[in-house]
C-alpha cells in the first residue's frame, strides 16, 4: 500500500536491503530544470557515512551514488529520477549464526509476524542502512527548497548536554559494550508563511510522521513541546507586532514556526528523541524460532555503535527537506 | 491535495466550518456487513460534548448525527457512509468585532497567508468544532476494530498529576481568565502483532501524524519516549521470553507496543502534550489587517475553556481508532 | 480504497444511494477565491434532469442542491466544499417484488458477489441517480477551468445520425418497450498545450477512465480512434506548420488534441458509446437468489428510459471538466 | 504527482529514458512468499523483444533484467522489488541532427510545452522503450494472479483480418517506408466474480486507463463496445440461467465479463486500436524550435517499424495483469 513512499507531489520511493545488491530511490514529481550533479548528492552521503568518527560503526561503505535517469545535460527533465547506491560491504555470513534468535529491540519478530518471512541479513529492509537512500533523495530536495535550510544537531546524549561529558559517556559505552540514547534538534530557516495543509496533513503531522519513520526515534515535539503542557496560555501564546519594516511578526516563537498546521514564517523548531542502539555487546534473554529460551549474544566482530543518533542529523535534515519540498510544490495548487 | 482526508483503505474525509451549516464526514472503504446505528455514533458524540463539566466551554451544541448513506437495514453495504451533524449554535455575530485582528495562538494569520481569505466565524475550518466529525467517524472505526480498544485519559494538567490539585488549578484558571496545558496518555489493547507498515508508514508515524493533526497538540511520544534518550541500551531493550502457554512475549514493554514500526502484540502506549487554550480573557498585543498594533481582547460573553485537553480524550481515541481500522484493512493485502 | 473519489488535487468524493436520504459530493482541493453560487450549480442539475423530454424517464426529482461548507461570502475558502441533494422521489416499495431476482444488465449480481449485500432499492449506489452528485461537483470544475469549455452531444442513436430518424427510432423503442444504444461526442475547447501527465496518467487515460466510470459506457476513442487502426502513418500523422501569427500549429487534428498523453493546444475530441438502457419492458430469462430460473419482468409503473445516453451529455461534460480542473492544478506543481 | 506509478496496492513505479543508463521498475505492495526468478521475468522480456520478426525494428537490445531487491532465497519478502534493465544500444548521436525539429506524431512538442525541456534521445521518457519496465513488472503480476490469465493478440492490421493479407500489407509498408495501424484484442480468463471497484474505479475504467497509457493506443472498448451503441436492449442484455452444476451464469457474454464495473466471472474481453507508427521514411512538413518551417526527414539508418502494434500484445497483457493483481489485493480489504 505504498509504505515505501513519502510525499504527495515530490514522491520518493525507496528500495533495497542492508545486505542485498543495492539501495535506491526513485523520485517522481521533481520539477524540471533543477540543476543537480552526482557530486552534490555524494556530499550528503559523506555526511551520513559511518566510520568517520571514533564513536560510529566502522562499516566500510563507500556509498557511491549513481543517477540512472531523470537528469539530462545536468538538469532534471521532469522524468523520474532513479538513484542507485550499490552495497559493497556484505558480510552476510555474520548473521547466519543468529538468524533464528529474536534480537531484542530489533525488527525480526515483528517482520516475521507481518510477512511470515524475514531477510535476516543485517536487518534486511529494516536496517539503518536503508536511510542512505533517504539521504540521497534528500540531497535533491535540499537543492529544490533553497533558500530554505534544514539544520539538525545532537543536543543531548544520555541526558548530558556538555560536549566533554558526552564524549566521556560515549567512551564509557564503548568500554561497557552498551549504548545510549540522545535528542536531536532541527531548525528550519527561511520558510515562507503559508506552507502546510490544514486538518490531517498539518505541517507538524507531516514532519512528525517523517521523523517517526526514522529508525530508533521515539517521539517528536514542536516549539515548547511537552513543556507547553505545563504552561499557562498567557505565557505560551505568542503575541503579534510589527517589525522595523512594518511587517507582521510573532514577537516570540514558542509555537515553533507552525500555527494551526501552517508555517508562520518564523523558524521551525522541533526535537526528536532517539532510543539507545539496540545492538549491544551484553548478553540478553531471548527466544529462538523453535520456541526455546536462549541468550542472545552479538557475534564476535559485530559492529557496535554506542549511539545511533550520532549520524542521524543528516537523516533528520534529509527527511525535513523532503517534507518541505513537497509542501512547497503542494502549495502551488492552492492558488488559481 | 486531500488534506481533509485520512486513511489508505478506511478513508475518512471531513468537511464543515465552526459556524457554517453543518459538519460532516464521508467514510469510503468501510467493509460491508458491519452493524452500526445512529445511537452508537451519538454516544461517542456525547462523550466529546462540551458543557458537561464545569471546566469545559458551555457551547450548547446538541450534535445530532444523521447517517445519510452507506447503511441499509442496519448494516454497512460497502458504499460510502456519509455522516452529518448540523450546527445549531451559530453566534456568528460574536466574531464580527474582532474579525480583522490577528488572534494570538490562532489560525487566522496562517490561513490568510495560505488562502488569502479567512472564514473568521469561530475559526471557520480551523476550529476545535471540526473534531466532531472525527469523533463521529471514529465511532464506526471503533466498532470495526473490536476487540481492539483505544483508551485515552488526561494524566497531567499544568504539570500536576493529582486530581485534587488539577481541580484547583482549573478553578484558578477560570478565575484568572487564563488557561493551562495538559498531557493525554492513550493505551491500545488487544492489538495483534504484525500491524503497521515499514519505512514511511510505521505505526508510530501514522499514530503520531494522527495525534499531531488534533488542534493544540505539540508533540507525541511512544513507550519511554523522550526518556529513552536518557537510557542505556541494556536498560531500554525489552528482552523476550515465553509465557505460561509457551507463546513468545516481550518481558517488559518499554517499546510501547511497536517495534520497527510494527505492532508486537503488547499494549500500545503513547502520550500527547496539549498547549493551553489560546483564547484567554487577558489582553494581548496584536496587529490588525490594516497593519496597526492593537490590543486583542476577547469580546464579552465569549466562551472560555480553561484547558482544551479536557475534552480531547474522545478525540484521541477516535483518531487512534481510525488509524487502527486502516491498519487492519491494509494488513489484509499483505497476504496472498 | 477510495473508489468513490476522483482527482489528484481537485478531489471529488461522492456518496448516496438512489433511494437513500440524499446524494452528495465533497470537493477537497478547490483553490480559494473562486466565486460560485448555488444557482450556478443548480443550472447544471437542471440540464441533467430527467423528465424534461418525452424520451427521458419521468422521475420527478427536484434535485435542489445545498452548499453545506467551503463557501464564505460567495467565494471558495480552500476548505472542502460539501454539496447535498436530497432524494425526494423514493418509491422504495416499487423494488420490493423484484428484490431477489437478478436483473439482466444491472449491478445486483456483481454487487452481491463483491459485498455479500445489496441495497436493491433502485440499484442503490449503482444507479444512474448517482451521477447527480458528479454533475453538481462538475459545475464547480466548469467555473474553475474557464475559458476551457467541454461540449458533449449525442451524435448517433442506434446507428442513426439523422435527428428525424433518431426521433422515430426512440418513439419505436417506447412503443416496443425496448431501448437503444447511442454515441456521445465531446469536444474540449481552449485547452492550453502541456496539460496531462506522461506514462500512466496520460490525458487520454484520465479522460478515458472518467468516461468508463459513467454507467452504461462501453468504450472511448480519441481523435481518429478505432479508425486509426485502418490508416497509414503518412495519412494519420498531423504535420506541423506556423499560423498567421507565427505560432506552431498542428495543420490537422487527427490526434484529437492529445499527443503522448499531453495536450497540444488543439481541440480535444473523443467519443463514447453507451449501451441501450438495461431496464426494458420485455420479459427476460433470469434466476432468483434461491437458485431458480424465473422470468424477470419489470413491475407495472416502472420508469422506462428508451435511451440512457440522452441525458448523459451533461454527465460527460461534468466528468471531462473534473479531469481538466485536476490537470490544470496538477500542472502547477511541475514548474518551480 | 505520481504519474509514473500505477496501482493502489500492487504499486508499480517505472523510470528510465530510451537512451539513458537503464530502465527500471519498483514494485511496492507485492505480498510476501511469492516465488519468482529472474528467468521468469526474462521470458516475458523475450516475448516483447523487437528484432525477432522481420516486421519489427532491429534494435539489438539484450534486455537482461536484474532483481535488485525484494527477493530473498527465491521468494518475495514484502519489501519493494526493484528491477533493472540496462540500456545497451544507445546510438544517442543518431538523434543529434533532428533534435530541434518537431517530429509529427511524437512527444517532443508536448513535452517541451509541459516541461520546458526535452530529452530528445530517442524520445527520452516518451519512448516505446519505456514499456520494457512494464513488461518486467507485469511478469511478477502474472505469477501473482494465476490461475487468472491475460491473452492478447493482434486481430486486425490496417483493416485486414486475414494473416496472409496482413503479411502482404506489412511488406508493402516496409517497401513504401510507411506504417499501418492495428487492433489488439485481449481476453482474461478465470476471473472470479466480484473484482473491480464501483463508481470511479470500475474495472473497465482501470483496464481502460491502463490501455490508454500504452504509447500509440487511441481507444478501448469492452464487450460489444461501439457496436453496443447500435443495439437494442433486448439484444444487448445478457440473460441469466443456471449451468449444469446449478451455478448462476450469464447465458451470453455481450457485457464482456464486467457489469457495473465489477467482474461477473465470464471472460473479460476488450479491444484496443493502435495508430500507425509515427516514425515513417517519408518527408513530412514540420517546424523547428527557432520557428521556421522545415521538412522532417528521418535520418539515414534510423530504425523503422511498420506496425507498432505487432509487439504490443505482451505489453497489453502486462498492463492487464498489473490491473488484475491490484484488483485482487484491493478486494481483500472489502471483507471483514
Amino acid at each position: 500500500m505504498g509504505s515505501n513512499r513519502i510525499g504527495k507531489v515530490f514522491q520518493v520511493t525507496t528500495f533495497g536491503e542492508s545486505h542485498g545488491c543495492a539501495m535506491g530511490a526513485v523520485i517522481d514529481g521533481c520539477p524540471s530544470g533543477l540543476e543537480i550533479t552526482e557530486e552534490e548528492i555524494q556530499m550528503e552521503l559523506e555526511r551520513r557515512r559511518p566510520g568517520l568518527s571514533r564513536h560510529t560503526s566502522p562499516r566500510k561503505e563507500r556509498d557511491r551514488v549513481e543517477i540512472l535517469s531523470g537528469i539530462f545535460e545536468g538538469k532534471t527533465t521532469g522524468a523520474p529520477i532513479a538513484l542507485l547506491i550499490k552495497n559493497e560491504d556484505g558480510r552476510r555470513d555474520a548473521y547466519e549464526p543468529i538468524k533464528d534468535i529474536l534480537r531484542p529491540g530489533h525488527a525480526n519478530y515483528t517482520y516475521l509476524k507481518k510477512y511470515g518471512i524475514f531477510d535476516y541479513r543485517g536487518g534486511g529492509r529494516a536496517s539503518a542502512r536503508e536511510t542512505v537512500a533517504r539521504v540521497a533523495a534528500g540531497a535533491i530536495a535540499r537543492k529544490l527548497i533553497a533558500p530554505i535550510v534544514c539544520k539538525a544537531k545532537v543536543i543531548e546524549v544520555g541526558g548530558e548536554k556538555d560536549p566533554k561529558r558526552i564524549d566521556e559517556l560515549l567512551d564509557q559505552m564503548v568500554t561497557e559494550g552498551d549504548s545510549i540514547g540522545a535528542v536531536i534538534e532541527c531548525e528550519i530557516y527561511n520558510v515562507p508563511a503559508g506552507l502546510g495543509d490544514p486538518i490531517y496533513d498539518k505541517l507538524e503531522a507531516q514532519l512528525g510522521s517523517a521523523m517517526l519513520s526514522i529508525p530508533a526515534t521515539r517521539g517528536v515535539e514542536f516549539g515548547e513541546g511537552f513543556h507547553a503542557a505545563k504552561m499557562k496560555g498567557s505565557m505560551h501564546n505568542d503575541e503579534y507586532g510589527l517589525d522595523e519594516k512594518g511587517n507582521i511578526r510573532s514577537l516570540t516563537n514558542r509555537h515553533g514556526g507552525i500555527l494551526a498546521g501552517i508555517s508562520t514564517g518564523e523558524v521551525i523548531v522541533f526535537r526528536v528523541p532517539f532510543k539507545p542502539t539496540s545492538s549491544i555487546k551484553k548478553s540478553q534473554k531471548s527466544v529462538d524460532l523453535s520456541g526455546h529460551e536462549v541468550p542472545f549474544i552479538l557475534p564476535e566482530g559485530s559492529r557496535h555503535d554506542p549511539c545511533v543518533a550520532l549520524r542521524a542529523p543528516s537523516i533528520v535534515e534529509a527527511m525535513a527537506s523532503l517534507v518541505l519540498a513537497d509542501s512547497l510544490l503542494v502549495q502551488k495548487s492552492y492558488t488559481r
